[in-house]
């Protein structure tokens, strides 16, 4: 676990127009989608392997931003890949709630060792949120007291896919009280979630905040590249002396 | 033809470190890889399809590179799908050679209507060097005075899979007088070139300058990824208020 550096205090101001925003009379919370990528848009160098792509500074920035969010969003495949701990290490906070994408419920074996219960257990993080596909729901609650107290399950209907539905996904997120969503990855996710819509046809993300750590990491990552184009809109970049630069902008 | 506007005057001492040096005592030239993509690492929307990526402003940088250069390289896959001027527009700087890779001699037919001979003829262009594999040497020959005066043909060895040596084949473009290259694609020549070595080790590829036009182009776009990582040094960003940022850095 690398350790933080002191915040480049051109960060905040950079970062603030793509910030949650009140969404208290909202039926949908603040969707924020961020990861870090190489120049050739992969976020690892092989799927299910765990890949620094930031350097220091931009990893701060990323603790920086889980302090304005109040739940932190990663498929099922990150959670296998990098057992992350999707906490808030910046400053003292420590309330980000993690969630997890998992309509088949392939996480169950390896919550037990990992470091989200762990965090759990040592009150250093808050109950992690696993979304599992309805129909699995019989035989989830026949494990008896699995994880009890150190997870939260929820159930969602799916598609004939098995996919769930990203609108009402989010919607059943704010109804348990989540107010802001940093989605942060996989592959997957990303890929989906750039290309979603909500019912009214606006995007269903409400901001994006990419890190460019200049290297290559090569044609067998996983990478990030939606089916079909996005236009982006309200675009800006940072470039520190770190070597990363951190692009911002929503879906137009 | 989008037309150009003034140069951020941020951008020459930016770009400076990353332009020739003297090279009359080598038998290389300096070489410049550069190309303008998505957020997703994409430089064109379809294979074939010709994408407008980069803004005016970095449009204008790329015409300010190449009045630095003598000699600008693309694949006969962009030949064919963009019928590109390699032209220098910046200034009054009409000095730049136009090298296309065609082992196969692929452009022969489309030349004729080309950008690039129509240029020769109207004295705005020089004439372009196309390198063909050797063994095509007597058949093209025989073709007889084919274009006579408006392409200079190269014949290069190939090895077993009809590809060039990129050594050999920069040395040759050197011999005859080149002493800068800048290499603008496409992906499958920058992918190549991106992990080529010299005889002694060394990258081929002196320096290497990257638009980022912030939109993805989507997963169906020609991709600039290497077939494994590359690590690089000497990172510098540029963002100016064009919507776009530049990379500029080498391989480590
Ligand atoms: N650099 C970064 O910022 C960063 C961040 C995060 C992750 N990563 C890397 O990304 C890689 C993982 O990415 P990934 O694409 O393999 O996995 P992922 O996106 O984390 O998870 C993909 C899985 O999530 C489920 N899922 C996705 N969309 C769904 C939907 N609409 N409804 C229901 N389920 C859905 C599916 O599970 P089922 O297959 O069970 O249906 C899918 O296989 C790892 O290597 C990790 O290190 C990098
Ligand atoms: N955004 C930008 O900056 C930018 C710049 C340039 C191009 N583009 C886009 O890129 C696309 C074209 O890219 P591409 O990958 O299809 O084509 P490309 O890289 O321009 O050309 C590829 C061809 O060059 C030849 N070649 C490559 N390496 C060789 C070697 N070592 N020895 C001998 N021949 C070699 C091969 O020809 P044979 O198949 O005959 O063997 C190969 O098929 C177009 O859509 C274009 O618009 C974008």
């Amino acid at each position: 676990m690398s350790s933080l550096v002191p915040l480049d205090p051109s960060l905040p101001p950079f970062l603030q127009p793509y910030l949650p925003r009140d969404v208290s009379d909202s039926s949908f919370p603040f969707i924020l989608l961020t990861w870090a990528q190489s120049l050739d848009s992969r976020i690892s160098l092989e799927p299910g392997v765990q890949t620094i792509i930031s350097s220091k500074q931009t990893k701060t920035m990323t603790h920086y931003i889980r302090t304005q969010f109040s739940g932190i969003l990663i498929g099922i495949g990150t959670f296998l890949a990098d057992d992350p701990g999707l906490n808030c290490r910046y400053g003292n906070a420590n309330s980000i709630r993690p969630i997890i994408v998992d309509p088949h419920f392939r996480s169950r074996e390896k919550l037990k060792t990992s470091r989200l219960v762990r965090q759990v257990n040592e009150k250093t993080g808050l109950v992690p949120i696993i979304l599992i596909d309805e129909n699995l729901k019989d035989s989830v609650c026949s494990l008896g007291d699995f994880l009890k107290g150190t997870v939260q399950l929820e159930f969602l209907p799916t598609d004939n896919s098995g996919r769930f539905n990203w609108t009402r996904l989010f919607q059943r997120v704010r109804s348990i009280g989540i107010g802001s969503v940093m989605v942060e990855g996989g592959g997957s996710i990303i890929n989906n979630l750039l290309l979603s819509k909500r019912e009214n046809g606006e995007p269903i993300i409400d901001a994006i905040v990419v890190t460019i750590g200049p290297r290559f990491l090569g044609a067998k990552g996983t990478e990030v590249s939606p089916l079909h184009s996005v236009e982006l809109k309200d675009r800006k970049w940072w470039a520190g002396d770190c070597g990363d630069a951190v692009f911002a902008g929503r879906v137009a």
